[in-house]
C-alpha cells in the first residue's frame, strides 16, 4: 500500500515538475489516481506477524493484500510452516530486505474467494502456496514448468516487488491472494497442518531427488536431519533408495530408524566414516549453516554427486582434488517448478507421506527460531494460523 | 635403488636383533639379498632432470630403473611435454614430494626392449606414457578402464612409489621402464613432438568432454587458454560444439580464432559478459591457480555445469546461491582411463589433433617454467628429449 502511494506521489511529482509540461502526462497521473482509488476501495484487510526492521522481532501487524482480480484466489490461511529461511531473511542474512515483513512460504488454507476467471479453484478447496507467487512467465524457464528457476526472477511468496510495484506477504498471516497459476491443489486426505512443510521442504528435497533420478540401486546419503532432511530421508526411502543419515550427534538414531532410514552413521566417528568412505551414489546436503564438504566429498562413489538444498550465507569451500580425484560433483538445487510441486502434494497423497512436526502457537515463533537454529525440533514446527 | 638398499638393510637388521632369533629369518634374509644382487645386476642405467628438494632447481642427474620384467616395455623417450604440474609438484605444492624428483607425464618415445611376455609391443614401436604406470588393477574403477580414479591409488608416472617399493620417475628423462599394459600406441602420423601433450593435457580435457557428452547443439566455454585450454577448444570444436574462450585479456583473440573457436570474450568487459549470462551448457575450467566460480556460474544455463581440471592449491569457493539459482553443478574431472586414453589418441589421428607446442631444450626447462606461469606459452613446451 504505502509503496503504491509512493509510487504515485512520484509519478505526480515527475509530471508536475517536468520543464516541458504535458497534458498528456497530467491525464496519466489523473487516471492513475482514479485507478489506484478503486483498488484501494476494494483492498482486503488482513493481519499477519511481521518484522518492522531486521533488528526486531515478529509481532502483530494489520495490512492489507489486493482484492482479487480476474485470475486471483483468496486463501484463508490455516497452516505455515517455520523454514529457517524465515529466520535467514527477516535477519537480512542474505540480502537488505523489504520491510515491514511477514514471512512464511509453507501455506496450506481454504479458497475464500475467487476470480471471475479463476478456473482451477472453488471456494472450500484446501490449497497450497509455496515459496513462488509469481514469475515471468515468458522465459524458457517459465514455458518450461520450472519457474523457481525463472530468468528473469520468480518472485517470493514474501520479501519480494510484486509486478504491481506492491511487496509480497507471506504466510504468517490469515490472508494472502495469489494467482491461481501459483495455487496448488492439496489433498484432503492427509492431516493438514502437516502438508504445510510439504510445500518449501518438501518440494526442495523432492525436486533433485526426481532430476537425479534417484532410485532403486542408489546409495543416497542425507546430511542434516532437519525439516528439509527429514524430507529426504522419506522421499529417498520411497523412491526406493538405501538411506543413509550422517549425522553430528548420535542421538537421532532412534528417529531415523522411525523415518525409515536403513542406516545411520556418526560423522565425528572415524571408524564408522571408514566404513561408507566412496560408497555414495548422492549425498543431499540439507545444512544451511557453513560447513567443510570435504568429507562428505570422501564418501561419494566415483562419479557422485553432492546435492546442496540448503543455502548457507558464506560460501562453500571445495578442494579442487576432492572434485577431481573420483569425477565428483557438487549440485544445487532449488525448489521445484509448478507442475513438479503439484505432482509431489499428489505423490504425498497417495502415498501418505506429510511432514513430522510441531504445531506451535504464533506466539511462540521466536521460541521456535531458537530451537530451530540448534536443531532442537522433530522435524518442522508449523505455525496454527487460528492463534493469530 | 637407495631405497631398495635401505629396505634390505632393514630387514637384515630387524631379522638379526630380533630377541627370538629364528633361522628361517636369516635364510629369508639371505635369499632377499640375492634377489636384490640380481635386479642390481640388471637395472638399466639412465639419466634425467631431476630436483633434489623442493627448494632446488633441475638439474641433470645419473640413476637407475628396474630391468624390464616380462611384462615390460623399456622406452627411448624422444619428447616430454611440460605440465604445469610438474612445477607443483617439484615445489610440494601439493604434498610433500619423493626426492630427488625426475618429473614429466606427457612422454613419447620409442620401445627399445620387450619383456618375454609382452604382446601389445615390439621394439621401435613408437608409444606414449601418461599420468599413471600402475594401478591396484583390482578395484570395480580399474577394472573397468577408469584406472586414474583407482580406489587404491593410481601410480602416478613420478613422485609415487611403485608396487617394488621404488620411487617412480617421470619422462625428463633418456629411459623409462613401464608395464606394457599403461603403454599406449602412437600414431606415426601425426608429430611425434606435437602428440607428446596430448598423454595429460589432451586426455585431460578429452575424457571430460566424452563424459558430459558435450557435442552438437551444446554451446562450451573454455576458461584458461594454456595447454589444457587450447585443447579444449580443439576437442570441443572436433565434437560440434559451439565454443567460446572466456579470457582476462583482449590479446589472445587472434589465437583464439586460429584455434577454430566461434567466440572470444573478455572477461574484464562487462557488456560482452552480460550478452552471455546464463547462456553455456558447460565450462571447462582448466585454471590451475585460486579464482572465483562466482562469475563463471553465472554464465550457465539452468541445468549447466562448471567441470573443473585444473589443480589449484586452494579450495574453490562456491556461493551456495550460484549453485541453487539455476540447479548448476561444479564437477571436477582428472586424466583419463587406459582405455579412453588410447581411444583419444586414435581419434586425434583420424582427425589430425595434435597441441601447439613450442620445441625446447631441456636446459631451458626454468625459463619455460616462468613463461607459463605468467602464461606465455602458445600452447605447451615440449622437451626435446636429444639435448639431455
Amino acid at each position: 500500500m504505502n509503496c503504491v502511494i509512493n509510487t504515485l506521489k512520484s509519478a505526480i511529482k515527475e509530471a508536475l515538475s517536468g520543464i516541458t509540461f504535458d497534458y498528456r502526462d497530467c491525464a496519466y497521473s489523473i487516471s492513475y489516481v482514479i485507478d489506484v482509488k478503486q483498488t484501494l476501495k476494494h483492498m482486503v484487510q488482513t493481519k499477519g506477524y511481521a518484522a518492522q526492521d531486521a533488528q526486531t522481532d515478529l509481532a502483530p501487524w494489520n495490512y492489507e493484500v489486493r482484492e482479487v482480480g480476474p485470475h486471483d484466489v483468496l486463501i484463508d490461511i490455516l497452516f505455515c510452516g517455520v523454514c529457517h529461511s524465515d529466520l535467514h531473511q527477516i535477519r537480512n542474512d542474505w540480502f537488505p530486505g523489504i520491510f515491514p515483513m511477514v514471512p512464511g512460504h509453507e501455506i496450506v488454507g481454504r479458497v475464500a474467494k475467487v476470480g471471475a476467471h479463476v478456473k482451477k479453484f472453488k471456494v472450500g478447496d484446501l490449497t497450497g502456496v509455496g515459496v513462488m507467487v509469481d514469475s515471468c512467465r515468458e522465459c524458457d524457464n517459465c514455458k518450461s514448468g520450472l519457474e523457481q528457476y525463472c530468468l528473469v526472477s520468480p518472485v517470493s511468496t514474501y520479501n519480494a516487488m510484486g509486478k504491481d510495484g506492491v511487496p509480497t506477504y507471506g504466510g504468517y498471516s490469515k490472508n494472502i491472494v495469489v494467482h491461481e497459476d501459483f495455487v496448488l491443489h492439496v489433498s484432503e486426505k492427509l492431516s493438514t497442518a502437516a502438508v504445510a512443510p510439504l510445500l518449501c521442504a518438501g518440494i526442495t528435497t523432492y525436486s533433485p531427488l526426481r532430476y537425479w533420478k534417484v532410485g532403486k540401486g542408489h546409495k543416497l546419503a542425507v546430511v542434516g536431519l532437519g525439516g528439509l532432511g527429514h524430507m529426504a530421508v522419506k522421499f529417498g526411502v520411497a523412491f526406493g533408495a538405501e538411506v543413509t543419515i550422517l549425522s553430528t550427534s548420535a542421538s537421532k538414531r532412534k528417529d531415523a530408524e522411525a523415518l525409515g532410514a536403513h542406516h545411520f552413521v556418526v560423522t565425528s566417528d572415524e571408524a564408522q566414516i571408514a566404513g561408507v568412505k566412496n560408497s555414495f551414489d548422492f549425498i543431499i546436503d540439507t545444512v544451511s549453516a557453513k560447513h567443510d564438504l570435504t568429507l562428505y566429498l570422501s564418501l561419494l562413489k566415483t562419479n557422485g554427486t553432492h546435492i546442496c538444498v540448503g543455502a548457507p550465507s558464506e560460501p562453500y569451500e571445495v578442494p579442487a582434488f576432492s572434485l577431481l580425484a573420483g569425477r565428483k560433483s557438487v549440485a544445487g538445487s532449488g525448489a521445484g517448478g509448478l507442475p513438479e510441486t503439484q505432482e509431489m502434494l499428489d505423490f504425498c497423497a497417495e502415498h501418505n507421506i506429510v511432514s513430522d512436526i510441531e504445531l506451535i502457537d504464533i506466539k511462540y515463533v521466536h521460541a521456535a527460531f531458537e530451537r530451530m537454529v540448534k536443531g532442537d525440533v522433530r522435524y518442522r514446527f508449523v505455525i496454527d494460523m487460528a492463534t493469530l
